[in-house]
């Protein structure tokens, strides 16, 4: 909740009530702890599966519930476009749309509108841009992006940002910088404007987003910029956008060594089982990735040694399970064989029995993380994990 | 199971121990009974959904089992190319390679043959052809569909037969169902050889098919033919296959004129909710079909007032379940909107969220079916059923 009253809360002092650090890691910057939102509490470090159209493709939110999954994060440019504000609104928000019980995080739809809408134009008071579905002309400026996700009913909402892709000049950078930090002011505007009658425990969140580019000088100014500003936590947007995981990790030091620590941070778009380990050793709190629901649906799935690739060869007398460690229903009940023939014979359950695997994967390791901070052997737990774990497909 | 020592099973004399008739309607040739398999019971009438290729596309078998079915029916044809004999042997049968804990029926393959596989040859030996994914050659013969089902360890097996089309000419139709006698004995012959070791309740199951073409009188010649084979079920093969529904009924009384009343009667292909009620009513104990699930992945759901277009605009606001009498997993958590949705956006949910309703609708209009017979309502039942039912989409 923003609370406008308590200075503590935006000036980097005292730790806001909304969000509880149980316990720090002494050598790094991981942390644990618990988010309170207006629909339930969210175990930080947290992995947020993406609910694109308010659904977590070929699941159903019992099973979304089951994977050790506290808040699922749905994307405002589809809402908007389909089903669209009224038909959310009518539904009584995206939540009981959807028919899941906890809190959604909605982004501000910039990121789909720069990398999935035509004919984008940016302009001061927003962007306008054609539907990728139909070539209708929309608009999003800081303050319907706020209206939009207050329509749908989101817990934490996402201010519109200006997004430069990796490679961008020096002066596009720091321009889509400045345009953001404007952008983030009119948004807080509106965003109080809106809330004033409504009770503190009622409101939804507002978080930042830090930008910055590539330049990690300009990184740490993007997210000091929102210390001063009364939000209730921190995103870390534009990386993971195509550049060197060397510089994704530069940049996101340089992030998090501005933003407020008393804060929940957000790395957005990070969602691979090593980048999860990492972000959290950097101080990330809350991630989202479309990453493992999506390999999961073409038979690439997790275990501990590394991801494998059902499909193959080797797997079709395989009558194991993909990951002999794992308890979800898939791994429980399926053999790797079966999964092989369900993908080859492109059977619809190949693809949620594959998603329920990778999710509950990566939810195990964001338990297994949040413990090992909590026991102090968070760094021990990483390099096991990180050394055994083979990113690529084998 | 074959009881070769017991010549009431396949002589039309007293009921064979295996299914149990507990109730017939005095008005109609409906009746309730039990077909006790190997693998369990199965309450008759029965409706099979199709596990094409040992899936029951987009469900989980708990899913399938909580819709109220008994048994499953699996391809022969597409089992024999993906996954293949070999790994459904290694697997231990195709029920503990899909996780189905109940019994389940395989189709000889001749229907594929005649209506999916490439270059069709049919000879006195068998049939030779090539598969429809790779055009690789490969024959079914009587003897090969009884060993492929063994194999596959099936709980209920189908003699190869030959198929004619409607509209083939008479000669045609008589050949084949004279062929398909042929065959049968050698069916019969190859399954008494592989059983002959086998303790009588480990065994299978072997039905066999009546056929006939278009022409009462063949149909009634094809059914009395089995009369006096050892078999432990019969079908009716050959309808449904785009003849008139005035067609279809005739020559499905002429069939069950022939047929020996004491054992189950299985018509094949069938499974529209009004064509379940007639069904029934004409004597028939088990039906399978992919229309109620097939049609329920293009959002065509059945209601009490008939099928609906779930995609159709009416739908986009209307926040009630899709059937208000239906307790489905899919009618109680989500509304007719979110189902909207999700079929308009194409989201993988969809497929499973139709498909569960669809199932549940017609297992629960075969246990209203059961329970009306057992308690003597059949026919007013049926009435009052088809008076509503609407089968067209509007
Ligand atoms: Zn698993
Ligand atoms: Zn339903």
């Amino acid at each position: 909740m923003i609370e406008r009253d308590n200075a503590a809360s935006h000036s980097g002092g005292k730790q806001p009530h909304h969000f509880e650090i149980q316990a720090s890691d002494p050598t790094t910057r991981a942390r644990v702890g618990i988010l309170r939102t207006r629909r339930g509490e969210v175990r930080t470090p947290a992995f947020m599966p993406v609910g694109t159209q308010a659904s977590v493709k070929s699941l159903t939110p019992d099973e979304v519930r089951a994977s050790g999954t506290d808040i699922i994060l749905a994307n405002t440019y589809h809402l908007m476009l389909r089903p669209g504000l009224a038909v959310l609104e009518a539904a009584g928000g995206v939540q009981r749309f959807m028919a899941w019980d906890g809190p959604i995080l909605t982004d501000s739809g910039g990121f789909q509108v720069f990398s999935l809408a035509q004919r984008r134009e940016v302009r001061e008071e927003g962007v306008t841009f054609r539907s990728h579905l139909d070539g209708s002309l929309w608009e999003l400026t800081p303050e319907s992006a706020i209206d939009l996700q207050l329509g749908f009913g989101s817990d934490i909402i996402m201010p519109l940002d200006e997004l430069v892709g990796y490679g961008s000049d020096d002066a596009a950078q720091a321009a889509a910088m400045e345009r953001t930090h404007r952008w983030l002011r009119r948004a807080i505007e509106r965003f109080a404007a809106r809330q004033a009658d409504v009770a503190p425990d009622s409101r939804p969140m507002l978080f930042g987003i830090a930008q910055g580019g590539f330049d990690p000088d300009r990184r740490r100014e993007s997210a000091s910029f929102l210390r001063d500003l009364p939000l209730d936590g921190s995103a870390i947007g534009g990386l993971s956008v195509g550049e060197p995981k060397e510089v994704m990790a530069e940049m996101l030091d340089a992030s998090i060594d501005g933003l407020p620590p008393e804060r929940p941070r957000y790395l957005m778009g990070v969602g691979s089982p090593e980048d999860l380990w990492r972000g959290v050793a950097a101080g990330v709190d809350m991630f989202d990735c479309v990453h493992p629901t999506r390999v999961a649906r073409r038979g690439a799935l997790f275990t501990p040694d590394g991801r494998v690739d059902v499909t193959a060869a080797r797997f079709r007398t395989h009558f194991g399970p993909v990951d002999e460690t794992c308890n979800c229903p898939t791994c429980t009940t399926f053999s790797a064989a079966y999964l092989h023939h369900l993908f080859r014979a492109r059977e619809l359950l190949a693809y949620r029995l594959g998603t329920i695997h990778n999710l509950w994967f990566i939810q195990r390791e964001m338990a297994r993380i949040r413990d090992a901070i909590a026991r102090g052997t968070f760094v021990e737990e990483m390099r096991s994990f990180l050394d055994r774990y083979r990113p690529a497909d084998s």
